[in-house]
C-alpha cells in the first residue's frame, strides 16, 4: 500500500534470532533509502482463538492491508491447542506459491559452483492437507489432497515467473507413476497452462531422479515446480548445494496478490541475543520482496552489497567460517551500497 | 536352497541391458568359483492373470523356492490392466525391506569422495498404497497408509543390519511434524526397536533437513531408514553422490528369509545388444546378495575385483567415461579375480 510514494509493508521479526535479523534488514534498508515504511508485529504470546495459533489476527490483517510483508524465523512453541506459525500463516492468507530463487554465491565455496535454479513449490495442499486418521490400531493414514484449482494457480505462477525472469524452461516434479490420480492431475494441469507458453521449455521429472540429477549436475535445472512436500524436500537440497538455509531467499505469493518473504531458517535460539546471526537469507528475502515490488534498482544495490561483502569474505559470521558480528557484516553491507 | 553344497539362485535378466549384464555376472561368478547354480526366468510376453502383471507365476515360485535371486532392470510395459513389474514383485514376494548401500568408489571423481552409508527403505505400504480416488471433478486424494507391523519390521531389519555390519547410527528420516500419525507411527516404532538396541545411536532427522546435511556432508549418516517414498528419493539422492544408479548395490529382504537382490537402474533400451552396458550394479547387488548367504569370502573377493578394475580406470564403460565393452570390462573383472 502506497502514501506518498512510500509503500507500507509489515515486518515479523519473529523470534530467536530474529529480532536481530530484522534489525539488519531495517538499518540496510535505511542506508539504500528504500521507500518502505515497516508496521511491525510480534508473535503473540497466547493463543489467539482466531487463528488458533500465536500468530495474531491483527497481524494478518496487518499483511493483507498491506498485502507485502518480511518475516524472521518463527518457532512454534510445544504444546497442545494451536497450529504451527509457518502454516497459519500459508493457511491464512493463502500462500500458494513458495518461490526460493537459488544460485551459488560467488567466493563462497561448496562442492558447486554452478547452482541457478528456482524452485516453485505448491503451499497449500497436498500432504499437508492435516488430514490423518487411525484406522484401526496400528494401522493409520494420512490424505494427499491435490486440486485442479491449487496445481493450475501454481503452474500459472511458475510460467509467469520463468518468463517474467528471463528464464527458459519449467521442469515439473511428481511421483506420478505411483501416484497416477494425485500428482497425475498436477502433470494434467501443468501441461495445460505449458501450451499457453509455447516459448517456455516444458518437461516433466520423477522426484527421485530430480534429487539424483540436482546433486549430480544442478545446472540441467532452471525452473522446478511440485506439489507441497516435493517443494519442501527439493528446495532444502538446493540450499544444501549453495550452503544452506542462512543464504536462500524465499517469497510467499498469496491471493489477491500478497506477498511475503521469508528467512526459511530456524529462530537459532541458541545463538540469539549474542549479536552472532547471519542475517543474509532475510536480507536477500527482502529483495525478492523489493522485485515484487518493482523497485528493482533497489533490489538489485542491496544484493550486490550483499554478494560483495560474502565474496570479498573478510566480513563474514560464524556459519561462513568467520568471526564478524551482525553489527558488523550489517556495517560493512552498508557501506559496499 | 542348497545342494551338495551348491546353492540354486534365481535369476532375472530383465529386459533391455539385462541380458548383458546378467551374462556378466554368470561370467565372474563361474570365474570366482561361487557356488551358485542359477535358475533363469524371463518376463512373460503376455500378463499372467496370477500376477497381474508381465512376471509370471512360476518366476515367483522359483525365489519362493530358492529364497534368493538376483534380477536386472525391468520395463514395465506401457498399458492397461497390469501392474508394473517391480512393484508386482514387492508386493508378491513381501520384500519389505529394500538395502543400499551407497560409498563412494575409490578412484571414480564425483564431488564428494567420502560417503559410506546405508539406505533402509520400507518397501510395502506408505504412498505406494495405491489407493486414490477423485473425490469430485478436480479434487483427488491418496492414501498413505502407515502399520505398526510394516514399520516395526523395517525398523528391526534396520537395527539387525547395523548391528551385524559394524555400523554406529540409525537415523529415521520422517515429516512428522507434518504427518504427525503416519510418521508419527513410523517413529515411535523405531524408537521401540531402539530401545533393544542400546549399542546402536538413535536418532530422528525430518527429511527436508535430511536432504540438506546429505548433499552439505554425507559423513553425517550412517545407516538411514525410512517410509517408502522418503526412501525412494534418498537413495537416489544418495546414489547420484557417488556417481548415479549404475554403480549402486540393492538388496530386498522379504519375510520368510528371501533376499532378492537387484540393479535398480533403467533397462537403458538406447544401448541394449550394443555390448556398452555397465553391469556395476549388478555385479554389486550380486556381491550382496552373496553377503547375505554368508558367501563373505566370495564376495569380497567378486567386490575387490569389480572396484580394483573401475580404481585401475583402463577399463571403464562408456557412462564412466570409458570406452570399454561390457565383454571387456567383465574381463577386466575376472583378471582381477
Ligand atoms: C517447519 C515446517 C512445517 C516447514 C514445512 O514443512 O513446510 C519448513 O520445513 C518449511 O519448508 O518451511
Ligand atoms: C520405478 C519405480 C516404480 C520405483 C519406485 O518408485 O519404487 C523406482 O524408483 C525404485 O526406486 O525402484
Amino acid at each position: 500500500s502506497t502514501s506518498s510514494d512510500r509503500i507500507t509493508a509489515t515486518l515479523f521479526p519473529g523470534d530467536g534470532i530474529g529480532p536481530e535479523i530484522a534489525e539488519s534488514v531495517k538499518q540496510v534498508f535505511t542506508a539504500a533509502e528504500v521507500p518502505i515504511e515497516w508496521e511491525e508485529h510480534f508473535v503473540g504470546t497466547e493463543v489467539d482463538p482466531r487463528t488458533q495459533s500465536f500468530v495474531t489476527w491483527e497481524s494478518l490483517e496487518s499483511v493483507r492491508r498491506n498485502k507485502v510483508g518480511l518475516k524472521g524465523p518463527m518457532a512454534t512453541p510445544i504444546g497442545k491447542g494451536h497450529r504451527s506459525l509457518n502454516l497459519t500463516l500459508r493457511k491464512e492468507l493463502n500462500l500458494y506459491a513458495n518461490v526460493r530463487p537459488c544460485y551459488s554465491l560467488p567466493g563462497y565455496k561448496t562442492r558447486y559452483d554452478d547452482v541457478n535454479l528456482v524452485t516453485i513449490r505448491e503451499n497449500t495442499e497436498g500432504e499437508y492437507s492435516g488430514l490423518e486418521h487411525q484406522v484401526v490400531r496400528g494401522v493409520v493414514e494420512s490424505l494427499k489432497i491435490i486440486t485442479r484449482q491449487a496445481s493450475l494457480r501454481v503452474a500459472e505462477y511458475a510460467f509467469y515467473y520463468a518468463k517474467t525472469h528471463g528464464r527458459q524452461r519449467v521442469s515439473a516434479v511428481h511421483k506420478a507413476n505411483i501416484m497416477q490420480k494425485t500428482d497425475g492431475l498436477f502433470l494434467k494441469c501443468c501441461r495445460e497452462v505449458a501450451d499457453k507458453y509455447p516459448e517456455i521449455k516444458y518437461e516433466e521429472v520423477v522426484i527421485d531422479n530430480c534429487c539424483m540429477m540436482l546433486v549430480k549436475n544442478p545446472t540441467l535445472f532452471d525452473v522446478l515446480v511440485m506439489p507441497n512436500l516435493y517443494g519442501d524436500i527439493i528446495s532444502d537440497l538446493c540450499a544444501g548445494l549453495i550452503g544452506g538455509l542462512g543464504l536462500t531467499p524465499s517469497l510467499n505469493i498469496g491471493e489477491g496478490g500478497i506477498a511475503l518473504a521469508e528467512a526459511v531458517h530456524g529462530s537459532a535460539p541458541d545463538i540469539a541475543g549474542k549479536n552472532l546471526a547471519n542475517p543474509t537469507a532475510l536480507l536477500l528475502s527482502a529483495v525478492s520482496m523489493l522485485h515484487h515490488l518493482d523497485l528493482n534498482e533497489k533490489a538489485d544495490k542491496i544484493q550486490d552489497a550483499v554478494l560483495k561483502t560474502i565474496a570479498e569474505g573478510k566480513y563474514r559470521t560464524g556459519d561462513l567460517g568467520g568471526t564478524s558480528t551482525t553489527t558488523e557484516f550489517t556495517k560493512a553491507i552498508i557501506d559496499h551500497l
